[in-house]
């Protein structure tokens, strides 16, 4: 079987999450057949310990689990490992020191990409859990770019509508995040990270009517596969932006 | 690692149709957490040689890949494997008869849907090759459903609709379904049979707004899934029909 550049995808973080960025990746891959279409091996075996309740609560930690499913894809024949889940990049280095396969980091990407875009000031719509551990903080930092994040009752809705949009309720979850919106546009950022792959989920609409303003984590996991399958196969992939599926 | 219920799916025929798949089978399961739902292991390794050119005009079998990809799920712990594509049912006894894991047969779970729900004549929207093969006819004559097919101009617009989906281009696609659907309508059959699992990618619309018309095998194949997880594990998870995601 060809499998030399067989994609892993580390997910079920949750499993909605991880159907939204296959999604993303089919649709931003300008494939003209069924065969030309990147070969991925997609991990959606939920049952791994809550991100956030290790970080927040001193919770059992999921990096057990989530060796177990990195050993299961490179088992396969994965020759590169993405993971589209925001807060389980805490555990990245240790993943990524547990295998010899190219592993592509989620935070580093999208933080690239604000730098890339111009963005001086960013807002960022993350869980609790992903923002205590420092991730995009240190990141953009890292990229010289300012950024603000929702406090208070702001913060609240975005943890209510992500953890409304995990039960299933995607128009209450749209709701929720009405408010940190609100705020960060007050904040005159220049775009918002929407740093937790469900908010894009919930926030569709609001995305397609203003692509620019938000930078979705997850498309930019996926671009981001879509150049490193580029890399090593010399193919050209990656649909141009802003071209209609039409 | 829990993975005594793991489903196997064997896609990437195409790509979009495998990915319509695990959005509907996340959507139709009544999940509080990511953990509550059901784990998959999702092969999409679509360098599978087509199976229309193979069953119209003698082309390379895709067994082979067929077997590599049904071997790889079942090292990894599937203990019960699907295919999100229709054509490729043609191979499926000889798939089920390489492995000992159970498997769901997306085509009679299709046909028997329909003779549950009363209907007593149905269209047929299906490849050339699914129809050549008479998957749907034998299985609708077994559970005793009429069925019509459309002929001619109309039978090759379902072709041109699935080959512009599959190159991406989910808006044209549409279009070509339009003559066929009125062929259908014309021989007043009582529901259709969207036999090919990328045809409900391409009419979203109309089924969101006719659900009981269209019977979506991807949806039907989402829900066996859930039900034989259910009785594995005892559990509660599909979601009652028509209850509404807010």
């Amino acid at each position: 079987m060809e499998m030399d550049y067989l994609v892993g995808v580390l997910g079920g973080m949750g499993p909605a999450a991880t159907a939204d960025f296959i999604q993303k990746l089919i649709e931003l891959t300008d494939a003209g057949s069924d065969q030309q279409h990147i070969p991925l091996l997609v991990s959606s075996i939920p049952d791994i310990p809550d991100r956030g309740a290790c970080l927040l609560n001193g919770g059992l930690s999921p990096l057990s689990a989530l060796l177990d499913r990195l050993q299961m894809l490179e088992n396969a024949g994965a020759a590169c490992i993405v993971i589209p889940c925001n807060t389980a990049h805490y555990w990245f280095p240790q993943l990524k020191a547990a295998t010899s396969v190219e592993m592509l980091n989620l935070i580093d990407m999208v933080a690239q990409a604000v730098r890339d875009a111009g963005f001086s000031k960013v807002g960022v719509l993350a869980t609790d859990a992903t923002l205590i551990t420092g991730l995009y903080q240190t990141a953009l930092e890292q990229f010289g770019v300012d950024f603000v994040i929702p406090e208070g009752a702001a913060q609240q809705a975005v943890m209510d509508g992500i953890f409304a949009l995990k039960a299933g309720a995607t128009e209450s979850a749209r709701g929720h995040f009405e408010a940190p919106y609100q705020y960060l546009q007050q904040q005159k950022v220049d775009a918002i990270i929407l740093g937790c792959t469900e908010i894009p989920i919930a926030l569709a609409e609001e995305v397609r009517n203003r692509p620019a303003y938000f930078v979705d984590s997850n498309k930019i996991l996926a671009q981001a596969v879509i150049r490193w399958y580029e890399r090593k196969t010399g193919k050209t992939l990656l649909r141009p932006s802003g071209k209609k599926l039409s």
